[in-house]
């Protein structure tokens, strides 16, 4: 354990036992040092571990305090879905929300978009201009089968963050993170295996098992932690499961990171049940840590787990970057990945690889990492005012999507009927179910829009619910 | 049958009878016009069709000639595959290919790439340039998951070119066709399922058919007419086909065009036996015929045809545009494609559609068939050249691959590594096989380079098939 993480252990330990209380003044720097003997940039250090947790919030000229609660929120019960292999469905309801077309007056809380306004994000756009003013020729033949070499190059230096040593050889890139799971998931099953994901989990990978003639089984989350190891290895023992493909870090729609001491045990399971791993990784570079989490990949010593990830979530989904470190399934992994869709477009890898090596990448994800920290307390605030008092909200420890439960009489998907009408949009929680369920969910957006127009957002649905008590 | 192609056959049947042979003067047109009491432009429009054959040649003040034999080789014999469902084998060979690094001294042979320095494609590089500079903000968001409307709608226009009626609802947007025939194959088909194909055909068709866990069962084809109707009839009596993946138009690796009467009966036996047609048109927009052949989607009743294609051979493949045209299967299509790679990159999509609109595409293919034409007909000079006497050769009747059958002591595959030695790519006859076969062809591509360096080319591989014969 690093000296930080004691320090940080230790004042966690104090504001949960209650000895330090919401909006307590905790010690200041030079009274820790003194206290546990370390530097100050170690103490300096545990404050920033815990204001990244939403523990504790910094005041400029005054010090550190524990965290007005109103910034953490009573989380969402673990989810108890049934242990048994299932066929996924929920296809139609899918395909609606991504046919819907919004005005722009919506206010848009049912993507899970990045906001792409920021100026951050400017060398990028310049450098896909000059690329295309310059080198247009570039655009034409085909590109590297896995990839052009100039960004596989500047991934593997990116993953060292993750605690991952890879080779520009181990990555395949891919149109967007989508691509990496479906090739993943028919690079490693046949038709008929079982594949574990968490429940909630992101629908476009359930509707990638569909498609794959796979069946899912959905093992419990818990809003904190994230999957459930104890129910995994349960359903490890009962079921023939071929893969599990988890989102441990940053979860989307839960936000969750799992902690570091799950994800490795997560590996030592799948390594004794022989099983592989497939890792969505997607808003691994926006979680609120830093240094960001490492991901399960990091502790693979025997290739079994693929990474996938892209630059959707981080950059902008228009870009259809993604990759795949597929670890001892590389030569698999290329083979589908050709069949389809063959290589990707040469100039928006050339475009992202330059942001990568510039450094622009690594300012980009830090300024939008704070945005939306910002943006997950404040929205966070405003359920807290406009809903339900006993509504329950993940707390994200990165990315920029939360999940409300609402009390169980209430119905999402009737929700977001109702929130079409005041140019509202939510994504209803049975998107996020292999079968349907957590109707009385939901998941919502906070990366995009002003405070005032999420408050106003926030306002109409509180409205809308309080129409469906009345009825 | 149209007034020009009564004339059309006339004259056709008295070639072929040795009524008029190689090098003799043609009837005049005015000579024609009394004969046959039609009109100068229908006289002019059967010359212009059997020029297009290839069966005549127009000599500037002259009038029309029989054309000399160089340009109609003895074609390859009608394939004989094993009429059994198999599992397709073959990848590592197309991998090495994929993968092969060229330098730029290589006279590239082997891969199926457009001519890409032809001046009709700057208005293309200028609209992408400029998209780019204007509304590159565009670039960033998720697209429609069907794909840009404003391609969808010109799509549907050029489509009526092949004698299709589509409405842009009718279309999905894919990443190349390779992603559309790999989407198809999924859409249509279970594991385990028997698809029929063309032997030899397209390496990509038939990888996608391995990995969506499909058994293949080649059907015989000849050079001049394509798939066999009989032996794909007896295959459908034996087997339970789902079904059927033909290239029908300036087949891929072949060249031919299956004639009109044996696309509709093609369709017919479909019908009859109630399967599916995925037909790959991706070259049917450089098919030397004017007006360009129809496709059997356009005899389609019932929605059983999956029409694809892409720009990558009329245009150019980095720009990764295709479309599915998915008749009745447009939800599944629709899912497997979202499944697939999400959606596709919005400025490629709105370049093409523009390139398209202004008139732009049509001038295009109109001068690069033209090219290829010639190309053709200098590569079959070339051949005959400097290959053994008994070599067959396909005659192309579009695009710009066309097929040589050596004598069986021949092997394609020795051949094609000593050819790495004189910087000339080729690609061996056993890539368009599921099995292996057709070591003794290869395919060779005449796009690229110019007629002297394909003749130093053709003439390296001269020397080494007679090294073969030494050996």
């Amino acid at each position: 354990m690093k000296l930080y993480d004691k320090v940080a252990n230790s004042l966690r330990e104090n504001i949960h036992s209650g000895f330090f209380v919401e909006r307590d003044k905790l010690p200041s720097i030079r009274q820790l040092v003194a206290e546990h003997n370390v530097s100050i940039s170690t103490v300096q250090q545990a404050y920033h571990q815990l204001e990244m947790e939403g523990l504790i919030e910094a005041r400029p000229k005054s010090g550190y305090f524990v965290a007005h609660k109103t910034t953490t929120p009573t989380l969402p019960i673990t989810s108890r879905p049934a242990q048994r292999p299932i066929d996924v469905s929920q296809w139609q309801d899918v395909l609606e929300v991504l046919l819907a077309k919004e005005n722009v007056s919506t206010t848009q809380l049912q993507h899970a978009m990045p906001n792409m306004s920021v100026p951050s994000l400017n060398p990028l756009l310049k450098k896909m201009s000059s690329l295309m003013r310059h080198q247009v020729a570039l655009s034409l033949p085909y590109g590297n089968i896995k990839g052009t070499l100039q960004l596989r190059e500047q991934i593997a230096k990116l993953a060292t963050n993750s605690g991952c040593v890879l080779h520009p050889d181990d990555l395949v890139i891919t149109s967007g993170c989508q691509e990496g799971l479906s090739v993943c998931l028919r690079s490693v099953t046949e038709p008929g295996d079982i594949v574990a994901i968490e429940s909630p989990s992101f629908y476009g990978s359930m509707q990638a098992i569909k498609t794959a003639n796979l069946k899912a089984i959905e093992i419990p989350t818990n809003a904190e932690n994230g999957l459930s190891l104890a129910a995994l290895e349960l359903a490890l023992e009962q079921w023939p499961i071929k893969a599990i493909l988890v989102t441990p870090t940053a979860n989307n729609p839960m936000g969750y990171s799992m902690p570091e001491a799950d994800k490795k045990r997560l590996y030592q399971l799948a390594q004794s049940y022989d099983i592989s791993i497939i890792e969505d990784d997607i808003y691994g570079d926006i979680s609120y840590q830093s240094p960001r989490p490492k991901t399960i990949k990091s502790f693979d010593e025997d290739g079994r787990v693929l990474l996938c990830s892209s630059f959707s979530k981080t950059v902008a989904p228009g870009i259809r970057v993604g990759w795949i470190a597929p670890g001892r399934y590389r030569d698999k992994v290329t083979h589908v990945k050709y069949v389809s869709s063959s290589m990707c477009p040469t100039l928006p890898q050339l475009a992202i690889a330059d942001f990568i090596e510039t450094g622009a990448y690594n300012r980009h994800t830090r300024k939008v990492r704070l945005l939306y920290k910002q943006g997950r307390d404040h929205l966070i605030k405003c359920i807290k005012q406009y809903f339900p008092q006993d509504t329950r909200i993940s707390f994200p420890q990165g990315g920029y999507v939360l999940w409300v439960e609402l009390n169980k009489k209430f119905d999402a998907v009737k929700l977001a009927a109702q929130c079409k009408k005041g140019d509202v949009s939510i994504a209803p929680g049975t998107l996020f179910s292999a079968t349907g369920k957590y109707r009385h969910c939901m998941r919502l957006n906070f990366s995009e829009k002003t405070e005032i127009e999420r408050e106003q957002a926030i306002g109409k649905l509180g409205f809308y619910i309080e129409q469906q008590i009345e009825k």
